[in-house]
């Protein structure tokens, strides 16, 4: 059997040994009898797989009990719209900075809820190149939260320090940096992030919210929809994606064999460094992130001459380095470099840029 | 390895099979050097898996191209609310049948759309231990559609004639007994079950609507709770839960080679037969639905001794036939015996019901 190296924004992949441990499991989990697919979600044999999953993650994410920690239906896209429902009123100012595609839809779906969402500031005029610099004066003081995307897949970018929002909460989808780099979870109100990129398979949410935040909603609200709900609950208003929570379990298991989310860090800072580093110093790959905004988690590069991407991109996927493609917002390459892709990976690609450039 | 024979209401047991592929396929799929759960949903490689997927269910219960099949988040219970908001206006009549506790839910979410919801007919009475006779004279004519619990998995009852609403919609719950007996789906507007009964993991619903029943929404209902907007974009407006539905296609291909729904079906008659016979025939055992509503997929059974039905459970425990306790608003045992529950797990658990009457 041979491995790829498999660089897609998402799903994407997931720790060898987590995918082994999967297999091992799958006809029979820990002498039960079952799979993991097969237990009710309310017996003896599941409880403390989502117990143990949520328990890890706030170890891994050191999440007080100020906290709750959900897992929610639908993804991270979904939540655009249930953030605004759960957290403002109808006619409540809430605040959004844009910085590429998703951000744009998370403000898209809260202005949908209430008319006085706005967007204070955007990278738009630079084809989202750059995180903006956010100060306490543009946002509107009685905001009911500021949203920022804290990782931009699409274009590469991502904050490396975290506005001052003074009393405003902030409110961060971390989907595709979650676990990925420490930050101080303490200035969030919210986080959010689905599972596809560092966490599991796709169809589940992670959501951390301050429970002094929740409220009761709109009755036209499903209480599916509501985080008070889902809390009271401990996630389980209906019946959960079990199987995806058990794998996140070994995902989250994983990580802290390997140190956990500070260890993890260095290891996506040096295969981020690497890249961009040869990216850098390339007459013929170049990068356009603002080199203090770049994502260490998807690295965006072009071809100078991008007639040759789909060249190049046959070439890599030749060698099983696949899913390079770049999304059709912005074309050329990128490579998602998340918690499971190993050091190897990286340097295979490099390897492969090196040749490829040499050759043309 | 020792499986257990598992009666679980869902999430219950999968095809062994099923299991046995996803196992074989989990570290590389066809050669991909990819795990499923590791494929991006927009790749060449997952997107026969998807198409596939919904190909074999719409063969499997012959649904013609009149019809929309989605795959959508948040299982079974979110659509309660969705189908209003897909289906009906904020002023609609809708009406509802009250056969149970997810009858009610369904009914008490669509109220909470529309307040001209009414529950036109309930088997409360009776402690929901029948289906009431349903005619068009009950069903308001201005109705946007009826919805019927098609099983009922708490009580153990089913429909086995569907209503005739005449020009009104029908819509069904069919979530426990999809793909486990034939009904004529051309008699519903729209039918919907969420997977973990007889399709796969859990955390997916599969939506079945007539295309022509779609509508523009109200502007505060999401995109993403949208059907028509799931349809425009094949299932995929975000990422779909793409191993569930991977998982899916492997019970669907399972079910083919078994010979089908209607052959699947007379095994589950057969399953059924032996069960509530040897019940009906017990001075120990009793039943409590009505018998002309009894479901084939959850039979429902208690001791007339109910003093002894921990004893009875543990007794079942002890041979490998797990999760047999009842509902708590029912009490007693429930055998969920779904498409995959082979039939000696049945013949197992009459063995077992025998020997303990005997000893008593």
């Amino acid at each position: 059997m041979n491995r790829v190296f498999n660089f897609s924004a998402g799903p994407s992949m997931l720790p060898f040994p987590v995918l082994e441990q999967i297999q091992k499991d799958l006809l029979s989990y820990k002498n039960t009898g079952c799979s993991v697919m097969e237990m009710s979600h309310r017996s003896k044999m599941y409880e403390p797989i989502i117990s143990h999953a949520e328990e890890t993650l706030r170890q891994l994410m050191n999440i007080s009990n100020e906290y709750a920690v959900l897992f929610a239906h639908g993804g991270a896209s979904l939540q655009f719209s249930t953030i605004a429902m759960n957290l403002a009123s109808r006619t409540d100012n809430i605040d959004y900075v844009i910085t590429g595609e998703f951000a744009s839809k998370a403000f898209i779906e809260a202005k949908r809820w209430s008319s006085n969402t706005k967007a204070i500031v955007s990278s738009k005029d630079k084809n989202f190149t750059y995180i903006p610099h956010i100060t306490k004066n543009i946002i509107r003081r009685n905001s009911k939260y500021l949203h920022i995307t804290v990782n931009n897949t699409i274009y590469g970018t991502q904050y490396n320090q975290l506005p001052d929002t003074g009393n405003i909460p902030l409110v961060g989808d971390i989907s595709s940096i979650i676990l990925g780099k420490e930050y101080d979870i303490n200035k969030f109100g919210l986080m959010y992030a689905g599972t596809q990129k560092n966490m599991g398979p796709a169809g589940v949410c992670v959501i951390i919210v301050k429970k002094r935040m929740l409220r009761e909603l709109d009755a036209v609200v499903p209480p599916l929809l509501s985080f008070e709900h889902m809390m009271k609950n401990q996630s389980m208003p209906n019946t959960p994606a079990t199987f995806t929570i058990y794998v996140m379990g070994l995902v989250f298991d994983w990580l802290q064999e390997m140190g956990g989310v500070r260890e993890i860090q260095k290891v996506n800072e040096e295969k981020a460094t690497l890249l961009y580093d040869f990216i850098d110093n390339s007459q013929f790959f170049t990068s356009f992130a603002k080199k203090e905004d770049r994502s260490i988690m998807n690295v965006n590069f072009v071809l100078k001459n991008d007639q040759l991407t789909n060249e190049f991109l046959k070439l890599t996927e030749s060698r099983g380095l696949v899913n390079l493609k770049g999304h059709r917002a912005v074309g050329g390459c990128r490579a998602s470099i998340y918690n499971a892709m190993p050091i190897e990976g990286v340097n295979a690609l490099i390897a492969c840029m090196k040749e490829f450039e040499k050759e043309k």
